[in-house]
């Protein structure tokens, strides 16, 4: 394909996160530097803004209110949960030949990576040409090829340091603790709860994902055995998990345009495990008044200002720089993708593309070896793979606990 | 009272907060200064740690360990939730002289307030000499006397920087959304939800506090009527809100040591709120899939690492001081306040004495002047009053938003 020339439009799609914003000035602070690049767009609440012709111009936006923005979490163009079908992509092209836009730039995950893929194909049978990108971003990190997508590490980064501050609240007050965490299919993000542990004292002391069936006896089973042993028990569980036979082990009924069944904005799973524990407690072990608390870390995970992680918001960043660069030079549709590169010993990545097909729809779980045998817990080599991306954790202090001798026997 | 020489004890007491090992280690380091205090012990888990004669030698503890404690979230020494019987206080006063202590300083709310005044006083019928302070520590701010708690500004800040990110990610994909917050009967930190707002349009557009009548008919017809004007609506609510009758809005059952009925740990408030509102669009006005979510902000309001308020932290350090202060010097028991001082217009404060009944057990609610008419939000009163103590929050960052005209009508 030649090199196009014209205006490109982007657009902010599926659930925000911190860095979003990151990708948005990226884009647009490198699409500035392009001559293909005439006027730069935000599609306002993504593809829905297309199709009501409801465009924001990006162009003469001042670089201090872009970088105040890139800072600050949420979508700052808006965003939505859509897919569109074939009839709503003729009117998305109706209006983006009308202002003369030659790139589309979607940010967003795997469903996003799909509409992408789905105006691209439809827009070569109507001769329209346009080059689509899609720019990962997601706190699921569970997208296909890349090696971890910006958003994953701030959202891990909140995962880590709530669960350091609740394990701290708990050897305060001993009791059970259930922490439920998003992530609908990939346990990443729960995963990310070990990261602040330094001693095997240290919780979270178990973790249940998406990616291994989740077997109710067996749980109570983990958590008398850990409070056996500490007189407490902290525990990460992903929202989404599921038994053998694939079955939610608690869900609302509500789905998203995707077809997803609806996991967050709810406490009802915390509830739910937390009131199993406390029964079970109750019933085999007679202890009729444990301390059992569930709580549903919710929106905050993707939302809370300033727990950033440094490296996220950078590779949020490089990711839209890389798509303007990518489109502009090879006149090809694609995705972009992170590798690691180097020694292996320091921390250092590179952007590149892959195909749009590679990674729509599709999502990536979590790799066995991050996973430990029981599938109770993570493994050393998840906390190695991910420690980088959530950054240096804060040091809980602790007192040297010299005990005064008894004096009254 | 003649000055007493002897061993010292600190315990913390109750819930814990980001804060509460400031208070701790300002105790610790002004009782090295004081010749009338020879060692200094820590309760392990406060009364509990007395009872089983389970103390902590704080004495040599190294600086550096120290300032890293004043820095962590939770109670560095053990916390419970325990209101000693008169029995009970016999046996503290036996494990108590048999290590020489004169000095008792308890850290906590208004329960922990009313341990102190019981032990206190029984310790005169018991004619055993020992004086006893109470040291402010609560999130909830419902302390009498006291401008305000150590403990509060950090919870507060938290709770305000939660719903500015909520408020951006709301704005991004936009629906209903009502987050729960901490404090059994005061609204102060409910209220603390408003202080990132800066128009009108910036969320919680609604706070509902304990301090008014819970009503849903009204509840349901505020939320409508922010929706129509704005498209979308976040809400603050107190966990401790109940009707008219007194009765919780939803409550689960169980009881703590002090016959307070458990509210935090659950989602189910939040939940129950959400299914209203989410009833009430389909009923009322025919919207069967309007995005309602529901999030309970939970222990995190109390723990989370690094979300600490600068002049909560010095506060709470002044407490832990001018109590060692105060009770070697005045040789009274007591309870130590904050007063504001100067010409109201920087922000200035003072340590003094309250005696222990006037701070025991009693809550404070929040004044008329901090709630709106309607009994649906906070004024600029409120506002004042609580944003010195959350300290500066960041600035959220907004694009332009230059329409681009339609060209597809």
């Amino acid at each position: 394909m030649a090199r196009l020339k014209g205006n490109a439009v982007i657009g902010q799609s599926g659930g925000p996160t911190v860095v979003i914003n990151q990708t948005l000035v990226g884009l647009v602070k490198e699409a500035i530097k392009h001559s293909e690049i005439e006027n730069i767009y935000g599609a306002h609440h993504a593809v829905q803004g297309i199709l009501e012709d409801d465009l924001i111009d990006l162009t003469g936006e001042p670089e201090d209110v872009l970088e105040r923005v890139a800072c600050t979490p949420g979508a700052a163009l808006g965003s939505v949960r859509k897919k569109p079908t074939g009839d709503e992509c003729r009117r998305m092209f109706e209006v983006l030949k009308s202002h003369g836009v030659r790139y589309f730039f979607y940010i967003g995950g795997n469903d996003s990576a799909e509409s992408a893929n789905i105006i691209g194909k439809l827009a070569i049978g109507e001769d329209y040409e346009i080059q689509v990108f899609h720019v990962p971003k997601t706190i699921d990190n569970d997208l296909m090829v890349t090696d971890h997508c910006p958003g994953y590490g701030s959202a891990a980064r909140f995962v880590a340091m709530a669960l350091m501050g609740d394990d701290m609240d708990n050897r305060s007050i001993p009791g059970i603790k259930v922490d439920v965490v998003m992530g609908r299919s990939a346990g990443f993000l729960t995963a990310a709860a070990s990261l602040g542990r330094r001693s095997e004292e240290d919780g979270p002391h178990l973790i249940y994902l998406p990616e291994r069936a989740f077997e109710m006896e067996k749980f109570l089973d983990d958590v008398t055995k850990v409070y056996e042993k500490l007189g407490r028990c902290v525990i990460a569980v992903s929202e989404g998990i599921a038994t053998a036979d694939g079955k939610p082990v608690y869900k609302s009924g509500e789905k998203d345009a995707f077809g997803n069944v609806q996991l967050s904005g709810s406490g009802a799973l915390g509830d739910f495990l937390a009131q199993a524990i406390k029964k079970h407690f109750a019933v085999s072990c007679g202890k009729k008044k444990m301390r059992v608390r569930g709580d549903t870390l919710g929106y905050l995970q993707r939302c809370f200002p300033s727990i950033v992680s440094e490296i996220d918001a950078r590779e949020a960043r490089m990711v839209g720089e890389a798509a303007v660069r990518f489109a502009v030079e090879s006149g090809e549709n694609g995705s972009v993708a992170i590798k690691r590169v180097g020694d292996g010993k320091s921390y250092s990545v590179e952007p590149f593309v892959t195909p749009l097909e590679s990674v729509a729809r599709k999502a990536r779980a979590m790799p066995d070896e991050f996973i430990n045998k029981e599938g109770n817990n993570v493994t050393e080599s998840f906390r190695q793979y991910a420690g980088p991306l959530a950054g240096e954790l804060p040091v809980m202090g602790r007192l040297g606990m010299t005990r005064v001798p008894s004096r009254t026997g």
